[in-house]
């Protein structure tokens, strides 16, 4: 068992270089002008992605860069970027390293997903902490043992649900939880749990959304005897299903699939789309504009 | 211009076996029951599938055979095998060769579907006669003419709809069309006209069903923020865009994807995707069961 | 740990069919020849694929039968389809229920493909017992053991090698075991080891073959410039990574991706590969021709 | 006809933009170096990418910008980013607007390529001028001339080779020609003409690129028993099936699959492939290092 903690921990990457994300709207001249404070404060630009969703005029970047040869301090260049930003009317954050994230991971009984995000962590995939798993159900403790990680049980009625939520986010707060992913979590979790944690939740549904939202999607896609099926990781929001989407993917079926088939399919895409959409965000890769991801670094 | 139209012709691929299609409850011995039949009759199976849907106990199969070695003719062979269908309470129905049905193709003004189906069966991939194209407007005429094909124009306003639909259903009537193709075709066909041809009518459209249905879906699969878009092929029912999908794609696009970047990415998917289920139309490989198609042969 | 063992082991689906595998020269009436057989002796045909390799006239067929209602027994059923196959000069080949073969994983320091067998295995979907685990190093014995499974180490030099094979070939043969699952075995096994177990060992090789053939293939596909890694699932034979191909994909790489990239993205596809090809393998969906596979049930 | 041949010229898009192309050992503020200049000298920078290869430490740079804005004058502008590249010891391209090159499209007897660059450049997909069609047969000059594009028969013989290659760059110079396709052309052509157009020839190679270079892939893989078929676009290099790949794609096929049916399906892959690989080429997204392509825009 401590085996199989201890080499978990070891393999994470150590992600030394700071992310500067913007978004605002486009103008003459926003390229250079965030580039040229990097740059004048020392800091080399590793990468760095613009993206101009020319319908909306609005603009998008994404910067790493090794703050090893800063010639200030963080707060000093944190305020040349505000300034800059302020002065194009735009939104600027910046990440210092190491991007290293703590997760919760909330489950029920399903354990694919829960598994993948525990085994590619453990490959050194997901630069994060998994610092408590949280469940309604006591079925995945064994498991979350052995990767020595906490496992909480919250008991979910429709008449606790409300005070069980509100013990979770004291937990997660008090655990300075940075992002919450829903591995096939069999709740739906609330409005005002949502909006406690904007853009810090992440949900995997078990089809291409927008079709099948909602519940039993595998069952009703067997139904509409579509040729493909999907699975969609999204942010998590007070409208079901109708989040910012992360990621997404396919995967062909036949008349021969049964149901069982479709969900047995269905659980390959699920964790590979879940554990895709997780690390966009552990990396910082992400912008949220409106109900849209902006997707950098594919 | 002649040299383009009767190479077509030439390059269509002889079809010379029969094929068998038989569906109905599943029961004990029916996969040997009308194969004896064949046999007993002296026909060679070249090929044959079956399929049982388990959760509803209906059952399938497809067989493709050859009757140059038939040791009675047609009518006895197909009364031998109405009544074991009888007998087993199943619909079974035999296409003769040669497998050469006449095809009419629908197009408005797009013409990325039209090209692709006049291509591939000018490589003689699609084992059909095109007898004529049917427009509302005449923008494809120089094109159809160069493959030496008839091109009619009917105009469609609200109020000329129902008697032009009217003139349409003869002039394919008097064509002997088997089956409607249509090609990104921009007008709603009536239902009077699809219950006209029945599982005779293949339409594209250029979205994910059921994600998207209705008008515009590149748009609205843009404001939605999807990783993918997709096209699908269908049998045209009264109910728009709900009718047995035959067959179905995807393509990914990202952030950088504008609504025009859709419409150009969705006409590669689109055009390949029409054919695909033309040909599986053309072949006999396709059982409509409930609001579904078995698809054999893949 | 008790309870991931236990787990595995009650959730293998219980296949209570016989299948029917025959290949051999094409000629008239085969399909109906052994479809009479199994009728004749009571046995009802659940599901039958066939293929004609027209260029070679060959053919190949797969029946899943029901035994329940077998009116005589194993041995005369057997008996009836060897004189039927004598006949015409085909090979026949019947498995009995249950389908449930006992299986070998060679492993060496690599998880990620061991780790799926043992999830997907433990998911219900490979009807096997996974009788021991071998591998040239101790370093997997923890994960094996929190399964339940017998981990045996032999450790191999240039000079030991001959001599450890013949051991692991008694470990083998004393368990009864029908398929050996090479899981990024990091050794190559021998001529003799192979033909010991032919069309018995499944390797999976970290390209797309017949591209990057022999040692480390990513690094080689970095150097060309590749736009998509493969993974490959094939019989281990005496020729390295010549055997009958099972099956095999591919996954879209770009310039960004260093060599680290593509083996953390190749690991989802050899992971993924290898499982589809061992479930092949255990459902008798496979007959080998030559050094091709015929692989029915897609 | 002459509908057709107007059509295509009006649709193609008018790219007003300029493109700097830089590549290079890396080094620190290389991002911003170019950044600076280009911003001083008034032009507003509309995308930019960077790519660094670890592995080598080199790094390449792509910025689409706006010159309506100037300050200066093209020149001007190329010398100030020349002392750059130089003082940082870098090669630097820039590309004027509009950017639409010249191509000339080589063919034998396959049409399906050609047909899809004809039909993509009328959708107005390609941004360029389609010259001249050359060929070592006459069997495609009908289809040539309904586009309105001049159609130049040169016979080759063993020992007409080297002639008509001369005669062929004479002709190519004398139209000034930017771009070479060779589409299906089923002629090797010589290590000269090759390295004549450098980085300006692209070539359609019917298989997954490095596996089975030379003659008959098709037949090569179905002898191999692969499961999925390919398809590459590469630059045209002295050494056959060698050069710079730019493009690839896979389909997945079975045992059904004859030959022809591998020839069928690759066609569909043929013809996507290379019009990707062309696009890419003619929007000045690619920047050859050694035997590989950086491939900017996905």
């Amino acid at each position: 068992m401590t085996s199989l903690a201890s080499a978990s921990v070891t393999k994470v990457p150590h992600i030394s270089h700071a992310v500067l994300r913007v978004s605002g709207p486009d103008k003459k001249g926003v390229i250079a002008a965030f580039t040229q404070v990097l740059s004048g404060h020392g800091c080399n630009i590793l990468s760095s992605e613009q993206h101009t969703d020319t319908a909306s005029s609005r603009f998008f970047q994404r910067s790493a860069f090794d703050i090893s040869t800063m010639l200030t301090d963080k707060v000093t260049l944190s305020n040349g970027i505000s300034e800059v930003a302020k002065r194009l009317n735009m939104k600027a954050e910046i990440t210092w390293p190491p991007l290293r994230k703590k997760v919760a991971i909330f489950v029920s009984k399903y354990e694919h997903c829960f598994w993948e995000l525990l085994l590619r962590h453990r490959a050194g995939e997901l630069p994060c902490d998994i610092v408590c798993v949280i469940s309604n159900h006591p079925d995945l403790a064994s498991i979350t043992q052995m990767f020595g990680i906490r496992y909480e049980v919250f008991k979910i009625t429709k008449d606790t649900k409300a005070e069980q939520e509100t013990k979770e986010i004291e937990l997660l707060n008090s655990l300075n939880v940075d992002l919450i992913v829903l591995a096939r979590y069999m709740q739906i979790v609330s409005d005002n749990f949502c909006s406690t944690f904007p853009h810090r939740i992440i949900n995997i549904h078990h089809s291409f959304l927008p079709a099948f939202i909602g519940s039993k999607p595998y069952h009703r896609a067997f139904e509409r005897g579509v040729k493909l099926i999907g699975a969609t990781a999204h942010y998590a929001t007070a409208d079901l299903d109708e989040g910012p989407i992360i990621e997404q993917d396919v995967k062909r079926i036949n008349h021969k699939d049964s149901v069982e088939d479709l969900i047995a399919k269905g659980r390959i895409l699920e964790k590979e789309v879940l554990v895709r959409a997780v690390k966009k965000h552990l990396q910082e890769e992400l912008i949220v504009e409106g109900n849209k991801c902006i997707v950098f670094g594919d």
